[in-house]
């Protein structure tokens, strides 16, 4: 939904998979030039890597994992959907799904997972450039070109550094900016719930327009031994951003008063106001917006789900942990960059950036 | 259908809409630097216009207009959605509908339309943008600050005289390099067959799924004196591109053949082969290529028309003619670019660019 | 001296070199991808050339040889600094001579020299950038990719012919909007009347301040023949734009009247005004302007060709002739982008693009 | 001697001058339309200053300041220049001194000098640009819109903050990777060795060429005082980077060996050999530099300080104090970026990052 704050960020998956699998076609090169042993295969290997890593999302990806799909991650659906190309392909996929898997070498595993992997080259660089935030703009060419391996291990030499710096600022600042832009927010959750409510009536057998894709989500109750079938994974593949988008315009004149007023509000662009905060919203305080909600637009208390959306945004800059970037100042010499860099906090890196949302229809005024 | 070969092409006419009030709002002022008067009210209605200048076109536009509607053109649908909204604003439109029928000072009309208009300003650059074709890229800003009036006419400062060109040439190269590309011609020829198909079916009394917005112009005869009714004004306002996509995607299990194949191969990205040529392809050419497709494929010759698909491109680089695009060498001292430009050959500016299509299943192997 | 009007045009004929020498690489790359045979020591050769081709522009280049040197091209010069360099190298450079006069491959000296040679694309780019004239922007990469070889000689293939269109127009825009900008040109015209003064003085024994490399330059009649001699070649390697402003800085303060005025005029940026006109300026006009030097400025008539400053200047945006742009629409099918493009005039296209230019100090208002 | 590593950045000071004021003017603008009161005097001055602010760099400035200059900053003669140049236009500059000595507004005094004054925000974005290093790049734009007032005191608005922060970081970055390359020190060190020698001769008495204005600054004691004199300042403003090039290249050939050894090194780009370390170099490791120095060269030891070139660098990412960037997140709080910014370790952003170096002829290989 960031496309409602920066109308030029209509950029796809698609795209990003393209551009994951190019750097990832860099990194390798750039290693083997380096004298690096990595055979054919694993180059292959790890580029499908990039091009299949978003597999398994669905449309507006964490929407639906929150709403009409139970207990399923786009991992685990992702993997799913490799094996069954796996087997079309007669085992081509399987040194792809090894690397996923970790049998590999540890920095084939690492140039396609960690933290400073081809996927989050690319995304930054591309969102940076979709949504015009230019500064969220990084040295994807230059962090790849001083990726080297040390014990195995993937390290970035230590000119490097600042460029690594650059990055976790870019990123951090991404995504506050971007990414949990108080107006996404808003939009993401209205989304997730009118998404639930349209389940919600599906399994009460309510009859409710919905794409044929859509409404094998709707109508059945998929966690995720279910995506096991053949049929679930068929409908899943089917579904994409345009089944939600028509089947909520259609919604807007649902018989249900809270799909079509929620239906409506996102269509019409008439979003839920939205607070952030540092620290949790008192319970109180919560209680008075639902009072007014009750009291303002009728809505009854049991229906407040829908109406009242609180939680909880939070970012790490860097994890400290076992999955570091490296900083190689010599063979020998090699070091966190959380330790390299002397102007960030060791215990403010790894600490979590935590933001507290509470976000209820314009209707009610409440902000104090 | 630009993505399929350029895939950062995802952009909206929402932000091209927004991009064109932006450069109509630059022109305004920078006229008004120069001493041309314009009032708040004429400001204003060419800063709504750009914003509205679009508003009437379906989803796929061109397309659409080639296959479910019959006989109404995008400016038509745009003059009555904005005569409807102007009548829920009281008015405050009138001075925007007068811009676009021309009962204003001229040259606010040739801000929004004409060969040097706004709109034309800012969709080549932006598509240069996100296509990445960055030839296509112009120098608006210098452009509009070129800008002036003589005699009440819209004419560009005779040192403005290479940005023209340049205009022109960039225009000219978008037009073949993204907007006609062969892959993109191929695809919108095909979805313009999918949607007559679908059409044809429903007008048969065949049950084919749609979105509610898209049944209504499917299961209706819709034509020019048609959209003057409240319902299709409103169906047409539902219906966008995720309508004919969710659609198309469900129509691959239809029960018609020709349906289902279309689409299929449509969603898959199995397009026809098209072939280019600057001559019209010879009928017994186009007679080898339907035997061909009946015998491989076995489609008989009344379904032809879904399965051949030949016609003609063409563009003008520029037309002499009324829409003149003037520069300005002095104040008594205006001619037409055609003849302002040393380099231009005048004849050739205003001829029309052809080109001929012949487009085909890739079953049916025919390139000669 | 464009940078008096575009003051981030600092860039230097070293990092053009570097530039044209990474195009050449570019192109000799996509040529043997393409399956043209190119050794490689006729690659080097070809890099080497492109690194050496400006090595004998003295300071300022074209005021240089219009001014304190006689009758020698920059090409000569270049030509002996690379023999008198084959010789330090032990006839490394032989192959690189070779290209430059021809005893080559013809692609390989079409590459060097030509009106699509990598020199061209360096320039145009690279001045685009650091001017800030973006429209001078041109799609080098592209070009190179589109390049070809047909019966030996250098081809442009067809679906680059819009690029080419664009580079063409690029490089006239870049001609008239830049190289000669009215203020540029104004401003060499005076450097040229600043050395010629100087060069007189020296030549009459007069004692002015020179740099010993510009001294050189000043108090010896240096013709071509002259240049043979190893300690003109020494000291030619020794000049450069330094040498220049250093000299004219303290000529402001020469005893000679006319030295000592346009030196200060020069430098604290007080320009001689300057008229252009398509039409060459009448005699009397001339003389009306000698007459209100000689008047106002009290400058004697036989000194009035350093103050009244008149030539032409003109440009061709093609030359159609032998060295020509082929636009290659099949192995058999090659013609001349002038006859390929729709859009130019063939005629105009080699058409000499004049403007006569009338130059002479801002105290005599002379303009009608 | 940027350019020798980035062959870009020939960019000058002047261009910088006018960056800088054009970003005050968007500053003050900003400012105005939030309604901060600023009279149009004070804009003017505000403007002027920056136009003006480095008016006091000699050649190669820092260079100059350590070589043939004593105890004068460029602060200083800055200031002497703008005094003069007050009394020629009878006290309009009066305002502009007053913003430098802070007799103003302080927030007019922090946009001209401060951690993020318009003259960072113009050096770094210039800088980045020439160079190629995009990292550098910062957002101007976004933080010059996010400025603000409290308490008569300059501000950045909360929703900046990751602006800020990556500013700081991209200064750092800058100035390790750019203005401290380990071949930009190599080459100031050289440089400011040339001129102390060809200082020392002139004291002597001996006779070396230079150009006037070099002359009277190698001839003369010229120390703080002595600048006050009009001599000084107008030989001052007659001395650029031409003078001193021009001059190297003539001591090429000079008879003192020490000066046409570092000349011709220089000039023909045989730079000194740099070692860099966080360490300070231990005493004995000088010395044996020394001895080899002295043993294969054939240096005596009393020469020794022009061969043998050690030093410390040393930068600080923000400094903690006084001169603070304040973030604003309501009227009432506001605070340091250093406690605002999560990520930050306030200690280690105060420190300074030093290195330590070690130069010395490339005749002498030394390094361990």
């Amino acid at each position: 939904m960031t496309n409602l704050v920066y109308p030029g960020a209509q950029h796809t998956r698609f795209s990003h998979a393209l551009g994951a699998m190019h750097l990832m076609q860099m990194a390798v090169q750039t290693l083997e030039n380096k004298g690096v042993e990595i055979t054919a295969e694993e180059g292959r290997a790890n580029m499908a890597a990039m091009l299949l890593h978003d597999i398994g999302h669905g449309p507006f990806s964490h929407v639906l994992e929150s709403s009409i799909v139970e207990g399923v991650s786009h991992e685990e659906i992702s993997f799913l959907l490799m094996k069954g190309m796996n087997e079309q392909l007669g085992g081509d996929l399987t040194p792809t799904l090894d690397v996923f898997s970790g049998k590999c070498k540890p920095f084939l595993h690492q140039l396609i997972s960690s933290q400073l992997d081809t996927d989050r080259m690319d995304y930054l660089k591309r969102d940076s450039f979709f949504t015009g935030v230019t500064e969220g703009n990084i040295a994807n060419e230059r962090i790849i070109k001083m990726l080297n391996i040390a014990n195995g291990e993937l390290v970035v030499e230590a000119k490097g550094i600042y460029s690594v710096e650059k990055f976790l600022i870019a990123r951090r600042l991404m995504y506050w900016q971007v990414y949990m832009h108080k107006t996404v927010v808003a939009a993401e959750r209205m989304l997730i719930r009118i998404l639930k409510r349209a389940k919600t009536l599906a399994m009460q057998g309510e009859d409710i327009f919905a794409s044929p894709a859509l409404k094998f989500f709707l109508y059945n109750k998929v966690n995720a031994s279910d995506f096991a079938t053949e049929e679930a994974i068929r409908q899943f593949t089917m579904l994409d951003d345009n089944d939600i988008m028509t089947s909520i315009k259609a919604w807007m004149s649902a018989s249900d008063k809270v799909l079509s007023h929620l239906s409506t509000a996102f269509i019409n662009r008439e979003l839920f106001h939205i607070e952030l905060s540092r620290q949790p919203f008192a319970p109180h305080r919560l209680q008075m917006v639902r009072d007014a909600i009750n009291k303002k637009m009728g809505i009854p208390m049991e229906l407040m789900d829908y109406y009242l959306l609180s939680g909880q945004l939070s970012s790490k800059t860097y994890t400290v942990g076992n999955d570091r970037i490296n900083i190689m100042f010599s063979p020998t010499y090699i070091c966190d960059i959380s330790e390299a860099s002397d102007i960030f906090n060791i215990q403010a890196l790894g600490n979590i950036d935590r933001r507290f949302y509470l976000c209820y229809p314009k209707e009610v005024d409440m902000e104090m």
